[in-house]
């Protein structure tokens, strides 16, 4: 079952789905299934899979095609997919697109290419992009200028939602970024800018304030995916300070994560603690953790299991 | 009354002290004798000034050298200073630091420039700055690559401790950057390097797990310095948990100052709402805080004040 | 036929060959065979395919694989092939490794990837990478920083060549290098380390300098191939002057050419004007001239002729 | 005697001064005034002092000042002077540019700083310079992305002219960056921008391309300046092919010249042997020759000399 076709009023909690491997290095699809069912039991509002979190330019685009069209097939319409789509060749990147909105995708997700300096060029670009894209794929908008060292300006990206109808979404995680999120969420105001939905990463870190600066919602990888969906549930129900109060007993980890590149490595693990997936290695070159990381993150969950319990929250279950 | 020179011995926590400005930009130095009382009465064991967060880059020399003499006349001797004397022209860094040592620093603090990329280039580079120091002169080595560019692997901390018997100090700030500490905490023992004083950076984002791996102690510039304070001697007292505890309280409001770059107006706004300097206001160019930021420091800081409370903490004066 | 294995006996010119595409955007397999042909019949003493100039990223895998393989039938084993296979994957890169040892490939080309900052990290890499390959595959090891920001000291490629009997070539593209290839190539007698072959790249604008500091020759994607050859002939048969005298009268071209990125543009016109494939177009995103750019062109070829006419030396059918 | 201000008008060679050192390393006066009658006598139409090429950093700010103004003493009004300011603090910045202007420059030169990614903050920091400069103070904005790592698009460039009437020239330096200066030379034409000086730099790589393309002149420390002054003569003269021909002599030794960073040790070393200079050395950390390197550009010399000599060129003293 095709879900809908994402447009300008998505929200919430959107998982980055991890892509497991077994031992040998091969795509599991077995743990596909069993992360799918955990993360829609999470309570997620939407999945996105093929993001950098997930390992993409690591596959074949055989293994791309293929992984991404399993996830589609085992959500069946449960809830919206978005597709990462980035490639250093546009014909890649359309292909792929087009095989997912085929496969029943709700969008597919774009960042910037190494090699963007100035607005002129991003501009540019993303209508090269665009032009090779059908009309009818809406478009998440990705900002993460750490790892692909490409920067939008509040005017760039303004001008790419006004341009370009098909972006429904954007992926809002410069850092520092709290003021850009601002401008960005009041550009329909102040600049009638037609307004699109915005969810934020940078792994979590600054939910609450993200929040109350008007983000639509989540999009990250962070393993306790279900704490999240529990924040923004309380936000949304005006119960602001218990939503920053749970956030709270869960930043000591949601910190620990936010490692660039390592977090890879403890959130397959703590995926795995959970059962979701079978084996908790990355792909070469991946992070992977030692005895003393393993240590360090048991004495985490310990210290997040105590102060879950006495406060009266639900411990999930396997860390 | 001039310190003790800096040795291997060193811990604790080491602040790192703002550069106060007027309104019209001018050095604040009436405000660098009320910081100066503030960080003792903190009671930080030592403190860093013209460092990164000291804006030293945007002062003239003839200013960098005013500053670095108050701070010292005023500490007097009751605390150990480390003066950043970082520069593109080796022989500012060296007549910097002689200044500095004359006037009663217990050492200096030195990164790599911008343009060092392989081992090599940084050895050669600091061989030349080595050759250029006076030989009593101790050196806190300077890892921070996110504003650098320089990265330091373990072989080449480890050669430059073993070369240069003056280094006496890291100072870790890389990131993701726990094994790299365990590594390096372990390199006496391991690999016969001799021992030197580690203290942590990222603005306290990890101090508890640093110094379960062994860190001697913290260097940052994180506005509520007495709260780590307290962390560190709970921690060094054995106390181990009830530091964690005491550091998650933090925790939220140390997440958000860690915004690269920003993070120094939300200090300075900080220490202005302390008491301990008069105007807030970063050199051009530099951040600044606008309503919004101001209205959500205002959140964080109200939340803050309700969990030290209840918890039964004291509560910092002023915010 | 397959040639023989790539050893470090290796030198002379290696061409980074094209990837021909059509007015569509498709491979165009038939340019592959002229490409082939005019290439061989300038005379070149070796060719490397799926390099950076050749768009290798944005192909498809299979497109790789199927260009790969169609390069090695039609050149037939007349010239060494190497085939360029970096991958952001490892499994990846070892696949298509196999895939070109068995279709008849001389050894791969393997350059860093984006990430690897220290000494320690580029070792750690390549130790991973090697682990993967067959051990019967050689291979160039390229240095490319412009590209790849992965920056190689001299310690770190004589301990790659130490680690790895495997490793046959280095590919110099260090800029400024003129030391460092002095350096390396001193190697075997200063430090014992294996000799290896190298050749030396940056668009051939220091050939003379390069071959007199001890390369064995050069790899690049200079479009008039022939002219290099024949500089490499004189100067091996000690004609050194004679070879800086018509390397000379192409240098305005060389710089011309060696435009990063923008080059690539320029190279497949030249190519067009060979008759040495049909459609002078790179793959989106990639650069294409405007009237400025082929008046200018033409400009700097009318100028080539000239001077190579009054110098008595043949000038190249078609510009 | 004061030069008159800078203005749209000017035009062609500005040679980037060096600064010479003593063997201790200190600030050779001596050689400024050699230097100063060496550049004159080769016929350049403007000089920049304290450029990057001045080693400007690696100064200390009374030794800039010094500097200026012994090169603006000496230079008494024969040809205008631009100061280059560039300074991590604005204040730095704007109290050197005040002291250039009273000691008689014709204006100050000004690239962005490392740390701006976006067109947004590109616009907004000179916006906060120029808000600090005094109104009557001329501006050079210079665009060097390989050194100062912000990327200016042609629309912030007229944009930037625009806003700002001060701006009377830019100093192209981008690389590819052809098509840029053809766009920004029609640019009064196309899009009604102010019509402003524009020079180039890249060290005199592409001069004739540079010049057809509509530059005004050169700005780069070539030490063979005199020959650029001919080319640019007999280019505005008519006489473009042998202004071609004259610089293709010497374009073995420009290409030479034009690597990054070590060129500064090269051009040091040229100027010495000229008698414009007493010591090549550059201040640490900089670029040193070897014997390879010095037998290497005896060889290039002794082929300039050839060529030159062979074509009916004056030879310059002391190569």
């Amino acid at each position: 079952m095709a879900t809908e076709l994402l447009d300008e009023s998505a929200k919430g909690v959107y998982v980055i789905a991890a892509t497991p491997f077994t031992e040998t290095g091969a795509v599991d699809f077995d743990s596909v299934d069993s992360l799918t069912e955990f993360y829609i039991d999470q309570g997620v509002h939407g999945m996105t899979v093929l993001g950098v979190m997930g390992e993409a330019p690591k596959l074949t685009d055989s293994e791309q095609t293929e992984l991404m069209q399993r996830y589609l097939r085992r959500i069946d319409g449960r809830v919206p997919v978005l597709v990462g789509v980035s490639n250093p060749g546009i014909d890649n990147l359309a292909s792929l697109s087009k095989a997912s909105m085929d496969a029943g995708a709700a969008g597919v997700m774009i960042a910037g290419i190494s090699g963007l300096k100035t607005d002129e060029q991003i501009l540019g670009y993303f209508d090269k992009v665009m032009a090779k894209l059908d009309d009818a794929t809406p478009v998440c908008l990705q900002d993460y200028p750490p790892t692909t060292t490409v920067y939008f300006s509040n005017g760039v990206i303004n001008k790419l939602i006004t341009d370009h109808p098909r972006i429904k979404m954007f992926k809002h995680e410069d850092c520092p970024g709290h003021r850009k999120l601002t401008a960005l969420r009041n550009a329909p105001e102040t600049q009638g800018v037609r307004r699109v939905s915005i969810l934020t990463g940078n792994g979590g870190l600054y939910v609450p304030q993200e929040l109350k600066r008007g983000a639509d919602g989540i999009m990250t990888g962070f393993a306790f995916i279900g704490a999240l969906v529990q924040v923004y549930e309380l936000f949304k129900a005006g119960k602001v300070d218990e939503a920053e109060d749970l956030f709270d007993l869960y930043l000591p980890v949601i910190r620990h994560e936010q490692q660039i590149g390592f977090g890879l490595a403890l959130r397959k693990e703590t995926l795995r603690r959970f059962g979701a997936l079978s084996c908790p290695l990355a792909r070469a070159p991946g992070p992977a953790m030692d005895g003393d990381d393993i240590k360090e993150l048991d004495g985490l969950f310990a210290r997040l299991r105590e102060k879950l319990q006495s406060s009266g929250q639900p411990v999930p279950n396997g860390i």
